[in-house]
């Protein structure tokens, strides 16, 4: 009995739906705590109030340049205030920021300037010259075409102050000088519309160029408060900032911080484990929460002992992704006194977008295999409504088994517009209704996902799908292993054979690398099926990207190269 | 420089835009804590698996019945499961949820069944004979045209099965049985547009016909988030169900508990102070968090020494709002060991949406002035986007200086869509681009708004306005006094004057009310200017309405018909 349907005819109107935008949270955490440290860098700090009237300023400036709806503001910078400000400041402007890599080299920084076509270039002092060289071959390429951008460099009392001078006489303005040219009081407005674009972000792009991912107004303010409430992060957090903000915009916690009118501690580099002691570092300036890739862990893990500081001074909350972590160092971590929780995502899904959610019944378990549970990609979060494991050709679930494996795919609100003036790409990574990670997975009785490899970087041998991951998760557990790699070697017999790539920790004997070598390989047959053991092992330091990916397409090229060898160096 | 506007041309599609409802919430908790306690009911519960699919069996059995789009399912039962389920049952079908609170007569809600067109009734068996009471005007008045709405009747073990049997005997379907006839594996869909209609509520309407407050599937999932997130509610929160699930969807907990994976512990009914000891009753089943109106604070506060266990056994988070607490009030919960949060918002912006937040400066104040600061209504959730104090005539904000009296406005995803079938409200309420409060009240120097009192108590004495609320609660104040109201008499020669209405605490001695009248006039002298004092005192029960508002009309009443006596009986 249907009534007339006049109670689903009430309009939006002015009073009742606003655009869903972040900016709401920073206009927010001035008002509710206008005192409260906002962002601390070094001896450096600013309150909420005047983060919210730093970034009117900027907001303002960029408006007085014409810069808004539209219009991209590129970014070049570690963990500094300005690129925070940058995450408000800009879009206030009605404008995206693509926050750049700082590891990438000029030419690719070159490509990504010129693709976005960036209206305004912020570089902290120190990436001058990379900006500049970017710059200079971005208009060789164009012929000159290019209007060249905006420079702004941003001072850091930290840095080398000759290198603030150089960019002052190459003619950019000074980022403070820039911001005393706006209002303060400038009255931003929320997008007309919560699917503007609100960041650009590119992906590393291995063999490709890279691609540009688009994301909202609309997922960035959904992402920022799902990612807080999987991470129990509660007003007033303090999060340290070992993770780049130009990775995915730090993963959406720019934005939460804000709405948690929390304070960000700014670090413009990790220290490095074996010489600073990081986990030191890192509990010392009263971070509780902090995100870190299995990397960092390692070397948490892994720092000498008399760098390491336990018990830590208070529990903290780590939040790893990246890459699967190996079971044995969320192990070692969880055993040091840090909380870790596992997430997975894509620069595509505005970081991390599903969680390896904690259940209770878990903590009578042995911590070895807590550590293989909470290894596991999970489940999604609130933001991400459909997170499923399918058949490549069908499109179909597979079974919840734990073992037949399909790809991870995932629609909702925490998917990327697209990715920019990419139309084949965007076609590929939405077919079927579905976003395609390239991720490869199972998924367990229990619901959770967990990746058995990317897609390229699966082993077929004698027919059989070996997964890569697997293989390094058990070799992991070797007690001289630091870091390991598993690609597919070209095999005359089987098709494909695992090829081990192996860094040793300091403490490995280099000399006896043979012997070494024989006992991997011997734990290895203790451990897995006869198949999966590597063909081979190969010790050196391991080749990785900008973001400190592994980069296994030039390992595949040294395995394809090298042949059917026991044991050799890299 | 703008570019060619590519950047914002990537369109919503369907992996990329899902309808923001609260319904994901229940599906994601039954795939990560299927065996986690959803709900608890005395000796009764459930797992958030089995939650989920009741929930789908009741969308089912609905959708059977052709219950959906545009269809209205009225629920009229206390805080038991089957309310808590309606929540999801009902949207999951398409339809729109109408709790209706059982503490108003036939007639009221014959008036609501038939101004929704319900198409189903859902009642507690001990309402049945209510639910068929009304449901008989109704026949009467629309000459038997109103369609018979399909009645269920819900089983309570804890009830007198008499009442049950008296249902059964009537034709009513029990809800378990309607249960069975659905499918637990319902496909269903979240909304097409999130602008949907999720729930009904009708305002308590002391002088007119109720208003119908219609609130959509995006506004319920904003507000679960931000209400969970100002109160600090975590994953796997336990929540007690003090709130009646009838007064706006329980303020959206309902929802949140889902999001967060929590616990519902229900209660039939408030134990009553002074009876059963409500504090004792508060903290044994483990609930670290209930919300409560400031009757309820009142009652714990004065709960005979006997019945209050001192010290909690763990903090208990407490939210109040309703009206503004008084100070002494909330003094005496915070040192009872209770977390007050307080809060203020209507129907119509889905329950509280502004919250006090506490600052930690204040940690240092004295007790009573932190109650002070704390009885504010403070600032906007996350998800209101906008609160204001206005000139009630130019509709400009006033100066924040704590003294301009203005009207309260909010605008944002928090407010309602709208009265159902009612323009001319919708038109006043909206008035301006602004949601009316019809509060009035300050806004202080550091933004935090205060309310001095409906726009329809406040008394206008000689020309000067006097806060009924503040008399209130200075009158609190008094170590007598239990529950105080203020109101306007006409008054000769002030054109009004305060006239107070007080229930005395059971110690007072009844023998002496003259003297205790002429000793609260004294305090009130001591305490506030000269014509605030009120010129009578009327002591004796308050009349409240059926939510556990004080009647203020009534008083008005008594006390016009009363006269100029200094003191009085009720």
């Amino acid at each position: 009995m249907p009534i007339e349907g006049d109670i689903d005819d009430l309009p939006k109107i002015e009073a009742n739906h606003t655009a869903l935008t972040p900016l709401w949270f920073l206009e927010r955490a001035a008002l509710v705590h206008p005192q409260r440290k906002s962002i601390v860098h070094g001896s450096e700090h600013y309150t909420w109030l005047q983060t919210y009237r730093r970034c009117r300023r900027l907001a303002s400036a960029l408006v007085n340049r014409s810069i808004g709806l539209g219009s991209t503001v590129a970014v070049i910078a570690p963990n500094i205030p300005a690129i925070y400000e940058a995450h408000f400041g800009v879009p206030m402007a009605g404008a995206v920021v693509n926050c750049v890599n700082i590891r990438l080299n000029a030419s690719t920084i070159a490509f990504l300037l010129g693709h976005s076509s960036a209206a305004v270039v912020m570089v902290d002092q120190e990436f001058f010259p990379l900006a500049e060289e970017a710059l200079k071959l971005l208009q060789e390429k164009s012929n000159g075409k290019f209007k060249p951008p905006l420079l702004i460099v941003i001072a850091d009392a930290i840095c080398n102050p000759a290198t603030l001078r150089y960019a002052l006489d190459k003619g950019a303005i000074e980022y403070e000088k820039f911001l005393e040219l706006g209002d303060p009081d400038f009255a931003w407005k929320p997008p007309k519309d919560e699917w503007q674009s609100i960041a650009l972000g590119y992906t590393s792009g291995t063999t490709s160029n890279p691609k540009g991912v688009v994301l909202s107004h609309r997922g960035a303010y959904l992402m920022s408060l799902s990612g807080a409430l999987v991470w129990g992060m509660n007003e007033g957090a303090v999060y340290l900032w070992t993770l780049p903000m130009f990775h995915c915009n730090g993963w959406c916690y720019t934005w939460s911080l804000a709405a948690l009118c929390g304070t960000s501690i700014c670090l413009r580099q990790v220290p490095k484990s074996n010489s600073q002691g990081c986990v030191f570092s890192y509990s010392r300036p009263g971070g509780h929460h902090f995100c870190a890739a299995p990397a960092v862990l390692n070397a948490i893990v892994n720092a000498p002992s008399d760098q390491t500081i336990i018990p830590l001074p208070r529990l903290v909350n780590v939040m790893t992704a990246g890459a699967a972590p190996p079971p044995s160092i969320l192990s070692a971590m969880s055993k040091q006194g840090f909380r870790i929780t596992h997430t997975y995502g894509l620069s595509e899904t505005y970081g991390p977008s599903t969680v390896c959610a904690w259940k209770p019944e878990w903590n009578s378990l042995p911590v070895e295999t807590q550590a293989r549970l909470n290894a596991r990609q999970g489940i999604r979060y609130t933001a991400l409504e459909g997170l499923e494991v399918v058949d490549t050709k069908t499109m179909e679930p597979v079974p919840a088994d734990g073992t037949t494996i399909g790809e991870i795919v995932m629609r909702g609100n925490a998917v990327m517009k697209g990715y920019l003036k990419n139309p084949k790409a965007n076609a590929e990574a939405f077919a079927g209704g579905w976003f395609h990670s390239g991720d490869l997975g199972v998924k367990h009785p229990d619901g959770y996902i967990e990746i058995k490899d990317r897609a390229k970087d699966i082993i077929i041998s004698g027919g059989e799908n070996i997964s890569s991951l697997e293989v390094e998760s058990i070799l992991y557990q070797h007690p001289l292993v630091f870091e390991a790699s598993v690609v597919a070697r070209p095999d005359e017999r089987w098709g494909e054979s695992p090829c081990a790539f192996i860094t040793l920790k300091p403490a490995a004997d280099d000399s006896s690398e043979k012997g070494v070598a024989e006992d991997i390989l011997k734990f290895c047959r203790a451990k897995m099926p006869a198949y999966w053991v590597p063909k081979s092992v190969v010790f050196g330091a391991l080749p990785k990207t900008a973001t400190g990916k592994i980069q296994k397409h030039i390992l595949r090229a040294k395995a394809k190269e090298m042949g059917a060898v026991k044991w050799s160096k890299l």
